[in-house]
């Protein structure tokens, strides 16, 4: 309980590997997790070897949690072994749709939830790397997906070499809607976001990127429009190429 | 680290409802997850008033945890929330779009599944309800949910009123991955489904469903390719609906 309220994010790790033994006891937690009809549609890539993880890390765009990490897990929605299994049993899979994917990285991601859990547990850190789904298709190649795998998300995993104080959250108010959703007002947003604007750490971004608010440095330097609209369109791309959209 | 080992979904809860402060341990909990470049593009909708929880029972097929919870926690990517930020900000907004909505997808499922963990250290029980992304809009009228807002999973949540066993999982070479992905041969498959398909209880149901495998009923009874489709079709269309696909 007391591991879940003081996450934080590790991007640096020390140069150590994390030992075969403990690696399976915290993937074997993993794949305790619910899924889908119990049709576990996931797989995870345990990459540890450096030329692979060198070859990944510009997929990562080289964030430090990539470049440092002794071990990347990749989380894949993956149909493939279950189709395969239809197959050999004369049973007609119907899973090559949209809803089977997302099935399948509802899987992938509480999985990946668990095993960072798991793995925090045993004083590890983790790092999701969103760019997982950026490059996609680079990783499909890379890794040697077949048909009807993609990667949801990538998670950097070892032995911490920082201790980063915990993060700010938006009050609990801004998450939680009782009985229905209650839409927010302007006065609302202004109040919910209040604290998070007045960080000296936000104050200092801005700055630091010459924007007038941290809302700018979100939509004009972080997460910016056009590449956003250039990754959908490279991840739908790849989600057909892998049969899961027509 | 021993509950995520001995996770088990819960489908008949007690007539006991939680208390208020318990669920707000747990919701914190869940706040606390990784996510998107800390932007918290989730809301937790968190119904506990029996009049609405029997309105959503028939969105989830009436099934018993849907019927017999005394919470049902609906978990949705919401940009709504951030959107209304930026532009109170001058800052403009761009996140109509498939990247955006899988990002605040994957946001919500961290936060349900470090939720559900919370929630079995206290003894309480859970269940996923996939029928979520199912009626994905019939949830969005009931619950009042604003444009950019989508339901992507629900939990039953609540004290159990029954103490399943451990249910199967494939063998852990199943799903890990050395390094990269190596494709399944037909024999592969047939040893990793093996104690699976062995099972008395899916020989049971293959046998009740009159079918010749158990890869059978799935295709045929449970997961079937006309409903995967229709579905897969009525949840892109309210992706678009609520702003996320052009």
């Amino acid at each position: 309980m007391e591991n879940l309220a003081n996450h934080v994010t590790i991007r640096k790790f020390r140069d150590k590997p994390v030992n075969d033994e403990l690696l399976r006891d915290i993937l074997e937690n993993g794949i305790r997790a619910s899924n889908t009809g119990n049709m576990q549609w996931y797989s995870i890539v345990v990459t540890t070897d450096k030329d692979l993880l060198n070859q990944m890390a510009p997929l990562h765009f080289n964030q430090r949690p990539a470049v440092t990490a002794p071990v990347i897990l990749t989380f894949c929605a993956d149909i493939n072994r279950f189709y395969k299994w239809c197959v050999l049993n004369k049973a007609i899979p119907g899973y090559d749709n949209f809803l089977s994917f997302f099935n399948a990285a509802t899987d992938a991601l509480l999985a990946a939830q668990n095993i960072c859990i798991a793995a925090e547990n045993h004083g590890l850190g983790i790092c999701y790397l969103g760019t997982c789904v950026y490059n996609a298709a680079e990783l499909i190649t890379l890794l040697k997906l077949p048909q009807r795998v993609v990667p949801v998300t990538s998670v950097a995993l070892g032995w911490p070499d920082e201790t980063p104080d915990l993060t700010d959250r938006l009050p609990f108010e801004a998450i939680i809607h009782r009985n229905t959703y209650r839409d927010y007002e302007d006065m609302d947003i202004k109040i919910l976001y209040k604290e998070k604007e007045s960080l000296a750490s936000s104050l200092q971004f801005a700055l630091e990127n010459g924007k007038e608010s941290l809302a700018q440095v979100f939509t004009d330097v972080r997460y910016k429009k056009q590449d956003n609209e250039y990754f959908s369109e490279k991840f739908l791309s790849t989600l057909k190429t892998q049969g899961f959209l027509s």
